[in-house]
């Protein structure tokens, strides 16, 4: 076999062997069958080269960024992962070894993740590498979470840390430079491949009021929960977590400490929830390996509006709040 | 609002109205209840800007396109349209107007095919205009049509006619020309704007065996069938249904012809179906007011191989059997 369906067979095929729902991508579409009492949550995520990732990074990074963004989206409304579709549009130099290695990273994560991929389509452009997935995620039915769900004196939270992946793109695009390769090599690392919170997210059903994905940076996120919910939002800076390594760098520089919140990239997820909940989280972060803090609280004041105290409880202002896309 | 966000509430949101699902598109994503008893079929399709349509197509012309290749797929797999997500990446130099057009486009198909927007992503490029919807449709649990169920003995049917967007497309390509310009733009206009054949589709489970939507050829799809099934093919080349515009042109040349016949972008359905089904087709086509014409039969010949016989019954030999992709 060659051209398109040689391709479909060497290198997409294995990603959806093992669900049924794929139909080994031999018909005109994929089927699901959604078991009963559940929903299904869809979420779509494009990247294209030079904007999302550059065109000379790892081809197995960018498989992994590509469906780690969009399983950050599935884990933010509470969702487990299911199944997924491709569209791939590359250039026509790209060649065989691009596509295996991408395959290949796709094919690791899909392991990791629990994902299959369902269908999908392949296509050549003249232009960049661009790249689109449409995730697939299961929850019980009516536990899905919103943005808007929540209320004044709930309790804001974070998972991870915050600015790692902001501070690796400064050090790619040269704004900034560290002496230690070790702490480059981390931030960098978590630019290139985030760590989509799926382990928490798909417990926060019932126990989360409102859940999004940091995205376009924590502050800028933050507003937009804020505002879907009808309320502010107050955050202690002190509170914020950050990692070792973004710590270092934030430690030298108030403009490095407004990129880490405010550059985005980050995959962690922020959501409220009532007071009540504390104890469950405790639980789930001892449970899931990974941190889960408390930042700040949801507030009455005018919707969207987001303010950050600094350690004696004055209020900070930033210089910008955030990414836009467009 | 300006950017992502004021694009989204002018030109997107619209789309969504009066589906839950969709969460008027404020969530990290879209959340699909599927009734008790029925599957929800997935499919993909992407274009690309001098690939799949050419760049100063119209907006409204672009949309179409887009979204009914995609019912096409769902109608060869028998599903009824649900939603769609839409991936747009677009130079930055497009501008609003084009944009606006582009909506406007979904909005008169979304309200004709009874299919509404449900989630997507935007994002800008340095290349051309690239667009990829994965669209959804429900079927009753277990009645999806796979191109793998054809049988020996089986009767083959197409719907519609074949061939005129392969020839608008030579007319647009200037590979020939034509004196008869209420010819050349119905032929254009097939090219431009197919009919996805959802009626037909969401009636054929029970009925047809095996299924798909003809667009890489006729000759190349009902392969692609035949070889699923494990069959061969044996068609009449007299039973083809060539609309009037087409015969005109197909008179003057046996090369035309071919083009017809292996050019694809049809977007007919070519199914197979047990002979006890003609008469039930029959008023299928009656109430649709679209054409299903018998082309031949399903064999026990080499799976995958096509006979085309001509008016005596001999084989005919073809230069060229359909579009590869890649």
């Amino acid at each position: 076999m060659s051209g398109e369906f040689g391709r479909i067979d060497r290198y997409f095929k294995p990603l959806a062997a093992g669900f049924p729902g794929a139909r080994g991508l031999a018909d005109d579409a994929a089927v699901f069958s959604i078991p009963d009492g559940q929903e299904l949550v869809v979420t779509t995520d494009a990247m294209v080269a030079g904007i999302h990732f550059l065109p000379d990074d790892p081809p197995d990074d960018i498989a992994a960024k590509l469906l780690r963004v969009n399983l950050s989206d599935l884990a933010a409304m509470g969702a487990r992962p299911y199944a997924y579709t491709l569209m791939t549009s590359l250039p026509r130099s790209l060649g065989e070894d691009w596509l295996a290695a991408f395959a290949a990273g796709l094919a690791a994560d899909g392991r990791d993740f629990a994902i299959a991929l369902s269908g999908g389509d392949s296509v050549s452009t003249s232009g960049p590498i661009t790249l689109c997935v449409t995730a697939f995620g299961l929850v019980q039915a009516g536990t899905a979470l919103p943005r808007s769900g929540g209320r004044p004196g709930d309790d804001l939270y974070v998972t991870g840390t915050i600015g790692d992946a902001a501070l690796g793109l400064g050090l790619v695009l040269g704004r900034f430079e560290l002496a230690d390769n070790a702490i480059s090599s981390v931030l960098i690392g978590r630019l290139r491949r985030p760590d989509p919170r799926v382990s928490v997210g798909c417990q926060l059903g019932g126990l989360a009021n409102a859940c999004l994905d940091v995205s376009d940076g924590l502050i800028a996120d933050l507003g937009h929960l804020a505002h879907e919910s009808g309320c502010a939002a107050v955050i202690d800076a002190v509170r914020l977590p950050f990692s070792a390594a973004a710590s270092v760098v934030i430690a030298t520089s108030s403009q490095r400490f407004e990129e880490a919140i405010t550059g985005g990239d980050d995959y962690e997820l922020v959501f409220s929830a009532p007071a009540g909940a504390a104890l469950q989280l405790s639980e789930i972060a001892r449970q899931t390996g990974v941190a889960i803090t408390r930042i700040g609280q949801l507030t009455a004041g005018q919707a969207g509006h987001v303010t950050l105290l600094d350690s004696v409880g004055a209020a900070m202002t930033l210089s910008r709040r955030g990414w836009d896309h467009f």
